[in-house]
């Protein structure tokens, strides 16, 4: 197997977490995002969609998302579980798992990638130029912190996201929460659900790293 | 079980086809969503979300996007499989079945919940009012566009979206193609893989109805 990541990107460190938890030690080639590596033919012979993580499996196989390589690996190397032991709980920890993807991860993004001067004809990631949209950084703001008390909320009645374990989710939430600290929307003082949480799982190997 | 559904909205599209090929026969709620049902006390007490389709279980566990009932039963009804056997086909299918969500189906959602009139401050599922972004209509637009082509590209290499057979995959490309009509995104005449796929996929029993 190959890992292609980068980083400072906040997509593959959830493949980078979910690696240290399971324990593997997987040849990785870093991709120099900020230099557009990801943009040239090298790079998009591999990954037409011109984004990391990508992980190569040995039979030439390429899973070109953090959510692909995770069944891939779990599948692969079951122990610890991360994804779940039964029907109810693969389904419930999946869907905690989207929950921190597409209103945490991607929230953050829409900010940061509608704003940053640096990303200026890259709103979306991919080979497209999609020209940045303020009024959309300003949603996905609101939406973060929308985000941040909801995960606040779930975390005062549960120990884990998905439940009184660590699981794939909580890796998505964490790097969601650290995301956002480059918008600067952060956890208000009184958030007490996820400051213990986070006191627990961001002193994990695979997460402080 | 019970599934709540609306039988004019795609996401509980993806459920009700994958319910028809496992030929499961699951009592199912009609929430009207036109009416805003799903934004009552009463329906977000199932789901705080205030989205369809829902899934609750026997043992009151619910599961609140159509990937995790997806998830739930290919474990609990394996066959036919519509997600994979092993460790490389789950993967390859979930990297398809997540591109025809965040390229196809957001795009058009995108596209439509920041134009049409009749959802004015409804720009995002959810219980939370966000304004229309007009500028992002737009853009879900060409983003609808640019998954057509792409669609079409895969599937003149490919019989089906994720390989030689029908999977999960296909049926979350066939409600964002079905689901483009109503952005008047369509696919061009000569778009001969796609067009040759939907002659065999929109027979299906699940996908007709």
């Amino acid at each position: 197997m190959k890992f292609y990541d980068c980083a400072t990107a906040p997509s593959p460190r959830r493949v980078r977490i979910f690696i240290a938890e399971k324990e593997l030690d997987i040849p990785t080639v870093q991709v120099d995002l900020r230099a557009g590596e990801h943009l040239k033919d090298e790079f998009r012979a591999i990954n037409p969609h011109a984004t990391v993580p990508v992980l190569e499996l040995d039979d030439g196989t390429t899973l070109l998302d953090s959510n692909s390589i995770s069944i891939y690996l779990e599948e692969a190397f079951p122990e610890p579980n991360l994804m779940g032991r039964d029907a109810t709980e693969k389904a419930v920890i999946a869907g905690w798992n989207r929950f921190a993807e597409w209103e945490g991860l991607a929230a953050a993004a829409e900010c940061l990638r509608n704003s940053a001067k640096g990303m200026k004809g890259r709103a979306i990631t991919g080979p497209v130029s999609y020209e940045q949209i303020p009024d959309l950084a300003e949603r996905g703001r609101q939406r973060a912190h929308h985000f941040i008390n909801e995960l606040n909320a779930r975390l005062t009645d549960s120990a884990f996201l998905a439940g009184d374990r660590f699981t794939v989710a909580d890796i998505t939430a964490v790097v969601a929460v650290d995301f956002m600290k480059w918008i600067k929307v952060e956890a208000p003082e009184d958030a007490y659900g996820l400051k213990r949480w986070c006191s627990d799982v961001c002193l994990r190997p695979g997460v402080v790293n």
